[in-house]
């Protein structure tokens, strides 16, 4: 019924592969079936002006899309000179997910930037990258605790993300692209390692939906998280 | 308890005044306490590049701040040359929830501009730009109507919104700037007249929150929008 | 003979609203007829890299437009992502003009920034916001000095401007929209309340006009600029 | 007395070259002392979208300086990634200068551009690009008569202008930039052949200043403009 | 002797791998040792306006790097509104590289945009990105063919291309970072699989140097870009 | 042979005519046949960020072109806002060249930014750019010497630029622009006066080119930049 023959409550094939940047102070490539999400995670001393002086750090998010990470090629932002709405939309969500599990004071005054890069696209993107965005946050802090750079570790919980929609009037889990353009609502869920939730997103795209439809949603998004954070542990050793 | 001693469950006094601007074909100046967004809804015709041909209208939302509506003036987005991720993502919310209750067919080629620019701020700017703005798309689709422009009414139910957040580990309804600044968890939630969703943002600010805090916020905010929608009623006569 | 029966000499009512903002420092709703702009005066610590150092403040201005001030909805410029150049040369006027009654040796290394947005437009956008402009200063720094954050007064004397033009073959004083797009010359005049010239700008609009007629719109510009300086002393008590 | 040792009433050597381009169709060097403004008229088919099948032509100007015009480098505008709210507002009274005296009908759909880019500057840029622009102008579009482009002469009168200011309390014509710097108040003036006004700007630098100061500024302008007219003449042969 | 223990006339292990992107027409991860360059070949209909009605074709490349693909974190283009003058050098030099071995008029009026996005970057990011972009365009015009969407190979010949440099003294092959930042010469050779020359950029980074030691370098570029000329052979199955 | 009647290994006329700005420490007219480069060099306390404490200067090079420098009036770069990728790579090009030959320690914390614009454009703006910035630079960097400001003499050689092709089979001398727009390969080289090798761009415009074709072009070009470099000691007398 789903048009990739998914039960209605499967992931896609996840994969959190580490170690992809030789760079980066973590870094992973986050595949939900065939959306990959290059992230790196990047330690910059000093923080932005807001936070001088203030004896914190900062976790922020900047998220792309390659000019044919999608089915038509689109425009390369560089090159139009701004970042879309949606873009800003996105990595603004990425670090506020992000900033939810860290303790901004153990980091000291550093900043930590998260690059999200989707280099394919099929649905779920801004979900893929929290989820790999945690990943190489995790090996970043952990790096920074080893090299003594860092002496608390800012880590306080895991934090993954799922996207939920209503399709053809069922509740699924994962939606890929060809489900995200025809669901009637789509919901993203951001939780904690604990179960909290750390941000909702739920949109009715073609018609309101009701509480009942919301709590589908949710219950399915638990489970889907529940198990992205299994990977995550897999991914990071621990 | 609440720095403005409402009660929890209180809106703060909400007005919803018309015909406060002699051009445009709808108007509303909405006033949530000392937050006043002024609301033009105006008609263009034609629509924009990827609709042309396809036999229906669109709506569509700006969204703006004067330089002082804020404690500290802030600065002009037409002079620094770009707008806000903020007003970005706060424009393209507006949007996505009057087109939610518009029949986009029944406007023919034509194009809506909802501009939603805030004199004055004190929290919940978001959510009185979309209550108001229904008012003013409701006035213009009228007109349009009356004038014989269009046929059919586009308009198929109400839409409101309005802000809740945990404070100082009480729900509350319809969070100012001070409440704002210093909650754990807030929500903006997007209801039509039905009461069906059309959008929900929650996000926690400090901590993760629990479901059960997330269903106490829901449920003030449908008493909210239901007085609401009630005041939109009869600012439009109906 | 004037599209709206005003004698050639003749003011549309003018109101000079003040305390119209409860964040600024100074503000002013001025209303000329049906042209309105509302103005702010904020106070920041610090001056321009120009002028660091020199003990002395600053006085600027910001001139913005709500895309449906006017009778068909303009671009918002900060979509656009540029001021235009009406837009900078009208708020350049404005700084200017402020600063030739200031003594800004007074004001210490502070700023105030006067921003004048236009909430509806019927010509004389430029010349109402001076007038509300001055009114707006007038009380930030009174408040200043009330507060004890500055020790002398630095406003030397009124300011206020106003528009004439020739419409018809007639010299008439302060032009609405539908009178100034069909004038044949057009002067705006910024003078001092001892009556000293702070600025003159003459237009030919559709042929040159000859110096009599500068003349008449000069004695008309003394009479307007005259009523107005009574209402500034009006609108903040003497 | 003054820093140049000239007479009040004396204009700096003033040199009208034409023939400076070999690709515009008029061109001229003008020189104001040691201000140098090159101007070329270039004729381009088609008009900007908002004259578009109205019958007309269109007359517009573009104003640039190179970065070391000036006595210390300024910031090249193309790199800065845009012109400053000066430059637009000379490019701005350029183009309404010159309009002010073309029969935009007799030009047909076509536009032409007139750049004026300083390559020296002492002071009264605008004047002396304005005065040269009529000359690259006037042999622009007798080129297009004499091609038979056009068949009308488009051209209806000479303008040209100069700049006046009171400097050491006396009104002194044609200021240079060391003057310009300390005067009390300038001001521009664009005057017609047959001596209609077509464009003022005067402004108090330090002070306001009086009705009869302005008068006598007037004076001035009217012998300067006189010479710079028959100086256009000679230029353009007639 | 060299930082990497490579002979001098060695080339770094080069893998072309095709295939990487499932919605282009053709594509490419070119690796040069840690230098990884993405590559992908789009179809567009249409040609740009300057081409318009011609009769042919045309290729076009974007060029980009991903923020940490370097040792510390650049910023990224999108977010900073343009594209470096390096980025727009690199895409001029892709595109008018691969535009010499391609036949425009047998492409019809259609555009292939070929995208090279730098995941890691070790030197040799740009001539990495022509050798791998002539294979991506190989797959998409093969595509095209296959497709029947045009008839005639558009492909006259192949095209690679290579640095070498002059470090410490001596000339060698595909520097790689280390030895770019300390080269005293270097020189970027593109070269068609027929042995002539599409481009050559030589600098002297710290001194100039001789037509001795440009005849070295252009030695090793033809040997390397034989080595790199089998390998799109082989990549491309021919 | 040559649409200008010049032999294959003739230069046009070039004059390099110096103390052409009143106000930049150094100046110079390039003319090379009816291309004219008007190069300024100027002195600015400071060096870019990258420098600072470093203990050396820094030369650096800005190029444009006037609007109707060339046949047809090109857009302004500062009215799009931008700078083109050619621009940038032209003034990328000359300021590599010029520091080639230049010892920035002995400049001192101290920057010299040469503005290259061309005032008429027919082929070979960016060579006629280098040879005029040399001598600016050198005339400059004398009067800094004589004014005492630096003590040791920076400029270490001479450096010069000619551009040569192949133009209907034969390999030229210093193109003009009709030769340029028809060459079938072009070669831009920048020498030293001891004849090393600063910077060679060579481009197969319509086909790949041999290296026998390569040599000839170096072998016109180390005449022409003999020839320039003589007139360079002859405009800097020495």
């Amino acid at each position: 019924m789903r048009p990739s023959d998914r039960r209605p409550d499967l992931l896609r094939p996840v994969t959190l592969e580490t170690g992809v940047n030789r760079y980066a102070e973590g870094s992973c490539l986050a595949s939900f079936g065939h959306t990959k999400v290059l992230v790196t995670a990047s330690l910059e001393e000093g923080v932005p002006p807001f936070l001088r002086g203030k004896g914190q750090g900062w976790v922020t998010a900047e998220y792309g899309m390659l000019p044919r990470a999608t089915h038509t090629r689109g425009r390369r932002e560089a090159a139009q000179g701004k970042q879309s709405g949606r873009t800003q939309e996105i990595q603004r969500l990425i670090g506020r997910s992000l900033r939810a599990v860290v303790d901004l004071k153990a980091l000291g005054e550093r900043q930590i930037t998260v690059d999200c890069d989707v280099v394919q696209a099929d649905g779920g993107t801004r979900t893929a990258a929290i989820t790999g965005a945690w990943v190489a946050l995790r090996l970043a802090t952990r790096y920074l605790l080893e090299e003594g750079v860092i002496a608390t570790d800012p880590i306080l919980d895991q934090v993954a993300a799922i996207s939920c929609g209503v399709f053809s009037g069922t509740p699924v889990l994962d939606l890929d692209y060809e489900e995200d353009s025809n669901a009637e609502a789509d919901a993203n869920f951001v939780l904690t390692g604990a179960g909290d939730i750390v941000e909702i997103q739920a949109t009715g795209e073609k018609r309101g939906f009701s509480e009942a439809e919301f709590e589908a949603l949710f219950a399915l998004a638990r489970k889907g998280i529940g198990e992205l954070c299994e990977l995550q542990r897999a991914a990071t050793g621990g």
